[in-house]
């Protein structure tokens, strides 16, 4: 499924003839050799030679060497050098801490430092809540990670963590007003995690925890969310859980099912799973089954993980016992949150009528979308290059926007269902339709809907 | 000695007759008064009367209120609401986090973000020095403290300490373009600091340690030093050495004595005083004494404290006994980083001719520089308002410059030095004299001065 993308955008630098058809040459051999050619600019001319950047997007490391042995047998071609656009923008990092104050001259400097600063200092002191009024912490949050379970990546260390968790600062930042910064942890110990984010809170408005393993995301979770006075939000398990479900809201419109009625499979039962099936019991979905690589999950089994445990008790109402295969069939909805390619099209022909597929599993989903949308009413993906993305960006920006403004201390469960509502509501009723259950990443209405919900819900007003 | 400061300016908003004189009345009210006025701004006019921002630094929460009663005593006026300039430029905080790239679009996504990304973090994992050139890494700073040691505030804790450390910030960007971060720990446990400090290092390229109380500020530098493989700076300690220093060379050559012949007095052996004396040894000075609240630190004394028993087995090599009034009689140079008004006009006067006095202790120096300066050739304080200001921030911004831009893993002593005679040589020989020893804060030349003579220490290049 590997197709070209503008993630893997390269420039390749190529001398060729001066001629007048050697523009189009080069071109139609790149586009023949499955690059997607998105600019070409003329950097040299010189009376018998052209010196040209051609920007394009391949799909891996191979395809990039097949593109420059295409252009390399042409007459007369040569390519120089190849840049890869994506490590250039990463140059130097993506994010970078700014004034916010004037600091020109001797006055400036003795009120954003000393001596003026000892007031505000000695202000603080004696009230704490003017922390959130005179200092970062009214708009400040910490995106933790301990590197461990980092995009497809798995575990590759908090070092090799750092961009996607300068990347989701930006984009905190870029979506939300939201100063994000990158807390990434040389530790996997759960115990040393904890009481670092709890020394580190006095900085901040909030935790957004990111891309570390199950189970040890849970109990971090958990037990920060109890012993913080800030919000504390692990963006893999309710990140998508918001996002799948605000896509949930408006795909049964779409076919016209209540959610109570509706017989949901959850593939999957690590963070996101987990996240998402709590999230559709609060929103009285009657009939979920969650199956692991093993199966349904069912009370007639002893499970030792206590997620598990409690999955086998709370969920599986006729304890169904069998495989993945065998629990899609008749269902309304699937929702992949697991590995790829674990179901093929005549999985999804074995379900009920108007069936709801969310395959998320990145970058191959567990079923190909195509073959899913040949027998589903509805089917959705992680990627960009379908219809249909859940992609937390949706959620993650306005939720903090929300409870910052808020100066909420706590995130609840209505706090996750506002936004998921409030993202769904995004989608007007004229645009809806089985190709459009979620709103666009740079719809600039959503931000802003999901923070005043947020917000709302956590100062008690009624949305 | 407490005197209007731009630290404690206020605008007062003040309702007055529409006559010709009003204005030049209130001034000269609020100048009787003791404030001085920076601007008047009138903000309505009406038939009858004038609203009017009076603009004016004052000297401390009783003056402010003197002031306002002086101007309400005149016929006709009334002062609606004082505004306090300090307190409004820290509002919301005084730093942001900005992204470096664009995210405009799907495209600019695919490469800052997901799936883009992902190419960045294998290519950090496979090769973990590309951390320095992919991410903030390269360009950034944790400003780390426990809010033990605060300005002359002591221990406020580190949400009050938070206003400090982002004024830190702001001036490491502005003076040097360092990216720096508050680091406000909620921890006094030493073992914990260091152990924090290790956990976040992979995001930093260095660490300044900021207003941590001795003792405990010395064992976190030093383990952190060993322990880890970026450059670890105390600048209450070796900041304030660093320019003293500066200031030292260039009074030095305004009364023409060499370093090696000097005897200097240091008042204060907490952080401070043993980072100075430190690098005073290391300079070549060869008659230091040290003295405590006690007096003279000398070897006919045990002491439990490792560092005083470090300073009286290497320092006061005549092993003088004896208060700090005694210990200054004779000498060229006394350094205080101590408490106010331990010395008078008449122990200056005991010194050597041509004395060197630094009185830095905040905000009332040792000795009032006034009196000093009817003794000595040369009077130096940490005060803005006196000439001669000992300012950490002449080194900081810099000293990081350099570290980063050399990619060094530690910070040595010859660093220190280079830092120290760049500074010093910022002041040209036709500009030095007993009232010039330091460059301003605001001479665009240091920062880079500095920067260049730390990355040529650090990568081995003769200056």
């Amino acid at each position: 499924m590997s197709t070209p993308s503008p993630g893997y955008s390269m420039v390749l630098r190529v001398e060729a003839p001066a001629t007048f058809n050697s523009t189009s040459e080069i071109t139609t051999a790149a586009s023949a050799a499955g690059a997607q050619v998105t600019a070409l600019d003329i950097v040299e001319s010189h009376p018998t030679s052209v010196v040209i950047d051609i920007s394009c997007n391949v799909s891996n490391a191979e395809h990039r060497d097949e593109v420059r042995d295409a252009l390399n047998t042409l007459d007369g071609v040569t390519v120089h050098k190849i840049s890869d656009r994506t490590f250039l923008i990463h140059l130097g990092g993506k994010i970078e801490v700014t004034p916010r104050v004037s600091l020109r001259n001797r006055d400036d400097l003795s009120r954003a430092y000393t001596p003026g600063v000892a007031r505000v200092c000695t202000a603080i002191a004696e009230n704490p809540e003017d922390a959130r009024r005179l200092t970062i912490k009214r708009n400040t949050v910490a995106v933790v990670t301990d590197g461990t379970a980092v995009l497809g990546l798995g575990n590759i260390g908090p070092a090799a963590a750092l961009p996607v968790m300068e990347g989701k600062a930006a984009l905190f930042k870029a979506f939300a007003d939201v100063d994000a910064w990158p807390v990434c942890l040389d530790t996997k110990d759960t115990e040393e995690i904890i009481s670092i984010v709890k020394a580190m809170a006095p900085v901040y408005g909030g935790v957004n925890l990111e891309d570390i393993a199950a189970p040890r995301c849970f109990e971090i979770e958990a037990r920060l969310r109890e012993e913080l006075d800030i919000p504390v939000f692990h963006d893999d398990q309710h990140g998508t859980a918001i996002v799948t479900l605000a896509a949930l809201y408006n795909a049964l419109r779409v076919v016209d099912k209540n959610i109570e009625d509706v017989k949901v499979v959850v593939s999957g039962v690590g963070a996101a799973g987990n996240a998402i099936i709590q999230l559709l019991l609060a929103n009285g979905v009657a009939n979920v089954i969650a199956c692991s690589r093993n199966g349904a999950i069912h009370s007639g089994e002893t499970y030792t993980d206590p997620h598990r445990t409690w999955l086998a008790e709370n969920t599986n109402k006729d304890s169904f016992s069998g495989s993945l295969k065998e629990a899609v069939a008749g269902a309304d909805v699937f929702i992949g949150v697991s590995a790829p390619n674990v179901l093929d099209g005549n999985d999804i022909a074995t379900m009920a009528d108007g069936a709801i597929v969310f395959a998320m599993a990145n970058p191959d989903p567990e079923v190909h979308p195509a073959e899913a949308a040949e027998h589903a009413a509805v089917v959705a993906t992680g990627r960009s290059d379908f219809p249909n993305q859940i992609n937390n960006v949706l959620a993650f920006p306005g939720l903090f926007r929300g409870l910052l403004d808020a100066a909420a201390s706590d995130i609840t469960s209505d706090m996750l269902v506002a936004a998921a509502k409030a993202i769904a509501d995004c989608v007007e009723p004229d645009e809806r339709n089985a190709s459009f259950i979620v709103p666009s990443v740079f719809d600039p209405n959503v931000a802003p809907a999901v923070a005043e919900a947020v917000k709302n819900t956590a100062l008690g007003i009624e949305g």
